[in-house]
């Protein structure tokens, strides 16, 4: 009988890396996490996840054919391999398909997390049929892939598809990559606690927010301050929808997706981050646009999304190349 | 012998309608133009092309074989061949593939103008071999043409590529769009000479330009005094290139082009406008895209630019399907 097919999916973040054999609809055998550390360079981290793996192939192997690695890292570049000093990393300029090929001679491709994001979605999520979609991960930052006709939008560099440092407010918020105004400043959990300091200065309204500290403030927390209603917290995220939806209509005018896919923390505020970002969406585009474009949340787990997308990156990689 | 191929291009403008023969290197065979009459539908535009392509079509048939007609149109949908509610065309909803072929059972592909424009500088213009480049054309409105992996950007709905029409100015000008801040209310030869009277209007500034009316002000007439000097009309350009660099910076993010080409007749202004553009590019790219993102100019000869455009989608289509 022919072996079943898996693919390695790992997800590096700044803090835990996560890896697992995934199969083709998506059904995840085999799942393991191991911190990054992120003060050590890349060969340490695959040292040790592949010392983690070898029993974990060896027995799969028998019951599985793996038929390639992919990879999810931050700053990841998918035409060259490499990973150019990611942030949180201190990993400086290292090419992980050369890495990775030391342990096991399969085919490898990386892409950076919001890309893989968006594969998972398009194979195993909300996306899937779809060739035109615009996948955004509303975490510590905004991050987004590009669905065009089927394959993810790289362009000349590699590194196309970075929407949440398009600008949304010249000379607005200060930008953790040096500029000023962009969309991750504002469409983001920080960006949302910098909108209800920005509230909490500006108004006079009470709120129970005013006892916390910004050290202290979570989207949680503004998350269930809305719910009981109180006014800074449901304005901060009229707010945050508004410059989410007026940015999401400029992607239109660019991208013309079929749809947005929403994914991480943010995303699941539910209708108080979804209604105004729906209704300034649409406000805001070209009339051959409108009432054409759907706002989804994200089909995948949470807990196994990073997994799901990485895994995603080389089974798409081989349908391409099949 | 075999005899040479050549493509017949029909740009329709909202006056003219120009169409003509061209080969596989660009070279023009045969150039006519009609008045579009915008006035009357479709069916009559057409009716008077093909008298008038007859004789033409006749005479080159022996020479040379024709392989397929490609049409440039505002508001062009290449994926249904129709055209919908053009502005300044009282066409209403019509289909242009069906009307053509009751002509010649020929190949037909339609676009809109913006897209044929970015063909014909990847065939046989300033952008030949790249495979991702934005083409700008900066005239009445700002046209875009978006080319990824080698092929147009059409996006879901056929429409994708309307850099002009996304916001770069909260509550700012008043488009024809219906939209308020859009691109090419800044970035086009109209948006220039509106730049020209906000500076009259809000400095001091002595100014030939305080002497022409706006119905009257030209951006030749602008261009001119700002090459004697005059300051207003040198700040208008300076304004417009920051506007124009800034909105490319974020067309960057997105999109990750090899070079944007500019076309058009404020494209021609040179320095004026290229030396700002290029600046304020650079200083709101990401780090990782800074000095890597190219400035062309057109490399179309402006008369035969929409011809060309027009036949090379055509070319480009059998290409792809070949």
């Amino acid at each position: 009988m022919a072996k079943s097919k898996v693919a390695l999916g790992i997800d590096i973040g700044g803090t835990n890396t996560v890896f697992g054999l995934v199969d083709e609809k998506g059904k995840i055998e085999s799942k393991e996490s191991i911190p990054t550390n992120a003060m050590n360079p890349a060969e340490d981290l695959f040292k040790r996840l592949f010392e983690k793996f070898a029993p974990i192939y060896n027995e799969y192997t028998e019951k599985f054919q793996i038929i390639g690695i992919g990879v999810g890292a931050p700053n990841a570049n998918y035409y060259t391999g490499s990973v150019e000093n990611p942030p949180n990393l201190n990993w400086g300029m290292v090419n992980l398909i050369t890495l990775i090929k030391k342990y096991y001679d399969l085919p490898v491709a990386v892409t950076n997390d919001a890309n893989a994001a968006a594969l998972g979605e398009l194979k195993f999520g909300a996306a899937r049929g779809m060739k035109n979609f615009i996948e955004i991960t509303l975490g510590t930052g905004l991050g987004s892939g590009i669905v065009v006709n089927g394959d993810l939008l790289y362009g000349h560099s590699g590194f196309a598809g970075e929407m949440g440092h398009t600008s949304v407010i010249a000379e607005g918020r200060k930008c953790g990559c040096g500029k000023r105004g962009c969309l991750e400043t504002y469409a983001s959990a920080p960006g949302l606690k910098r909108t209800v300091f920005e509230l909490l200065a500006n108004s006079t309204e009470s709120s129970v927010l005013r006892d916390v500290c910004y050290n202290e403030l979570t989207s949680k927390k503004i998350f269930e301050a809305a719910k009981s209603g109180d006014k800074i917290a449901t304005n901060a995220f009229k707010f945050t929808g508004k410059i989410l939806g007026q940015a999401m209509a400029d992607a239109v005018a660019y991208l013309s997706p079929e749809a947005f896919v929403l994914f991480g923390g943010l995303a699941q505020s539910g209708e108080l981050l979804l209604e105004p970002t729906r209704k300034h969406l649409e406000n805001n585009l070209l009339s051959i646009f409108r009432g054409k474009v759907k706002i989804l949340l994200s089909g995948l787990p949470e807990g196994d999304a990073a997994i799901l997308g990485a895994s995603a990156l080389i089974w798409h990689e081989l349908k391409n190349n099949s």
